[in-house]
């Protein structure tokens, strides 16, 4: 059973022919790959892009889509196996995965974590629970990674940068008043490594890395594809020679949990804004965001407004990179 | 780009052909004016009419139609430019609309008065920033006017009564326990003077004319179609002679966030109820009402319950009106 | 006009139809039996299984679904006939109903009891107000009974055994922590003993006794088509021979709004669980729940995951069963 959990689980080459198919999407995008197939797409938390994406792209291919908001047209779920069912919860996944997966042909699973304990978050138990059960390919619509953010960043520098390899990728930290899932700061270090871009994770202090598992993979992916990692604290010298900057806010990991700890740490960095000022010591760098964004807090209404911006062509990337997603997985 | 955003942007010809081409689609439910297109409904309010007809015809026209409860399937939006986004808003509405826009053809859009401030719901911010940013149609499922009910209550009255020119249409506010939106009075007021009847506004006392906007639109549309429009806070006259009588509730402009005042008002004037005994003042009146309705409360089950009542028929004609609406802007 | 509000409307000839067509579909579950046509989903509480069967199989067979949380998408609805409205509800079901039935060829309603007076809840008042307004056929998707999930049972039961008369059908009551719907299990009584099964019911006391109105159809059929129908509160001899077990959990009729006063009686039969040590009585018998089911409440995790378990069976069945239902029902 061939799911999409993660990038770490498909070849670069597997990820390279999704974004070729994904360019044939955006130039003709109606087809039949879905065909008298279905997707049901279960939100245990709230979405604009990822919903409107995929309703339309299953539909664009001939498919039905089913979203689901979880928690709200549903019941609870509990994920712990061999315990009594004592709580609010009134289904295991063990049926509910196993349910879905009679009526469809693919699940898409939202779920963030629950920001009180990093060690439980990083278990990603509701996705890797219906990927045990349902009997049928899961797509990760974003837990603790977001891969399909990562599919449609880079096709958006693949288009502006052409070959990645060697270019400078900054993943800069802003701030946001509240601390954020990291998945999308993952994914989009593990992605720009894996195209084999040199990428410098700047961010306020140490208490800002990445987990290491994902440090880790983006290392690997640095020594197989030829490029490299870098940790930085300071503003100038990351952004220096930058070919691509991507903005995300996420919360420190050491404070999770315990987040009134961390808010002074993030309120003495809110200059980490991107603006003018700061793209103009890149080489003529892009700017790219998964959004949404909350504008003069994370980047200047200057710095989204810019033709260097591509939030937006990333943003109806997620369409055609899913719509080519979900054909190779009928593929099987 | 041409938007639906007001019947006052639109001529009564071009008006006039999407009612005829209703007309063909009651008849004919099911063609391909929207094949391999895709409308987004964004409901900022619920709603049980606006969505079924809006997701029912966008699919009968072979067309994809995405429902999203903004607030509650995605995060809310802040309208206001260049300020920092620190309050609860997560995305600004330059980025949903633009990302929106990249993915569907039309944009549907619910937004009713926040009811604070007329001065800042007349604005109507909401549909117009999606205007300004989306690049696609935009459609008025109702904000402070309400277009496509204009249209369904006109097949209506056309449908029973023929040519409207010259007929005495009598546009009644009615008691309801809360004070509700101007739209539909706004627009029905709007509607009727366009289509040339003789229009009377009855309402309580001068505090619940409408806004001037409107009320002005509705003079010139008399002025140039060949109808009058006369203000009335006698109940008998405003009656008598009328052909149509339409009922709405909604609270008084210059009590807009000091309600608690406006209620003893309110309160005075359960008598505006729609009933036999006024019926029977008119000329053989039909009577119509948008729905939802408060049966016994804004008119009696008589009125309700008898031949001459129009609401269904005009609630149908939602569905018509709107598949014409909707292939008419597809041509563009 | 055909509803489907209970399986008592329907001849045992005909609902055997709709379960032969139900293994066609399963076999070739692609047709357009509900080509242009539309069914509105209503949903006054929520659903996971229902919503995804329905949604699904109407689109599996040409259809349109449209799905509507009521009181989350639209407004609460008034039922109570001749009374001033001047309480929460803005609409009354006779405009709601009419006006869907203008745009849907059917209309699926989900709307559970409230619990506080069963003489109030047996009347079935919502389901009952849509048949009688909407002028178009509606479908129970479970009320007071739960006529979609006994077609589903039937096929489970009928697929593993064979020939259902004279087979030994187990219902019994389980603990849970909450008071739940009778639907289910009036539905499984009278459903076993329309298709010639011995039924027992397995309960605490007699409290536990279902709706006279169900146990008298019970008896109806058993008497009509040769089975039979036995009360049990012994647990062995009721397990003993068995060769279908059911469980479901509900709340006892005389305690309706006085639950606080039931829990005792209730916390006392926790003993209920089926497990293994109960299913070894049996007849090798089989076993299965509507769903959701609380593990190691209801059932304990060595039955839910024994092959005997007919569970995700069932629950597969109800995509099956209501497309056979929904041809049969557009064929009028």
């Amino acid at each position: 059973m061939k799911h999409f959990l993660t990038t770490a689980d498909w070849t670069l080459e597997a990820l390279q022919a999704i974004l070729a198919d994904a360019e044939n999407l955006k130039r003709s995008p109606i087809r039949d790959d879905l065909k008298n197939k279905a997707m049901a797409l279960l939100f245990f938390n709230p979405s604009l892009r990822t919903r409107t994406s995929f309703e339309l792209g299953v539909q664009q291919l001939g498919g039905t889509a089913i979203a689901l908001n979880a928690g709200q047209d549903s019941w609870p779920l509990a994920f712990d196996e061999g315990v009594p069912m004592l709580g609010d919860e009134e289904e295991h996944v063990i049926e509910a995965a196993q349910v879905l997966g009679r009526y469809v042909d693919f699940i898409g699973i939202r779920s963030f974590p629950k920001f009180k304990n990093w060690q439980e978050d990083r278990k990603d138990q509701v996705i890797k629970s219906f990927a045990k059960y349902a009997g049928v390919p899961i797509v990760n619509m974003e837990t603790i990674t977001h891969p399909c953010q990562e599919l449609a960043m880079i096709k958006a520098l693949q288009d502006r940068h052409g070959e990645l390899k060697g270019k400078k990728f900054v993943l800069t930290w802003t701030y946001h008043p509240k601390p954020l899932n990291t998945a999308v700061a993952n994914s989009a270090l593990m992605a720009a490594a894996k195209f084999g871009m040199d990428v410098t994770l700047l961010c306020p202090n140490e208490n800002y890395i990445l987990d290491q598992r994902y440090m880790k993979k983006a290392g690997e992916y640095a020594a197989g594809f030829g490029g490299d990692i870098t940790i930085s604290h300071d503003i100038d010298s990351a952004y220096a020679g930058a070919d691509a900057v991507y903005a995300k806010s996420w919360g420190a990991i050491p404070y999770f949990g315990n987040w009134d700890e961390e808010r002074p740490i993030r309120d003495a960095h809110k200059h980490f804004i991107v603006d003018e000022e700061k793209m103009q010591k890149t080489n003529n760098a892009t700017f790219s965001h998964c959004l949404p964004l909350r504008r003069n807090v994370k980047a200047t209404d200057a710095v989204m407004n810019a033709d260097y911006c591509l939030a937006i062509e990333e943003a109806e990337n997620r369409l055609h990179v899913q719509k080519a997603l979900l054909s190779a997985l009928a593929k099987g």
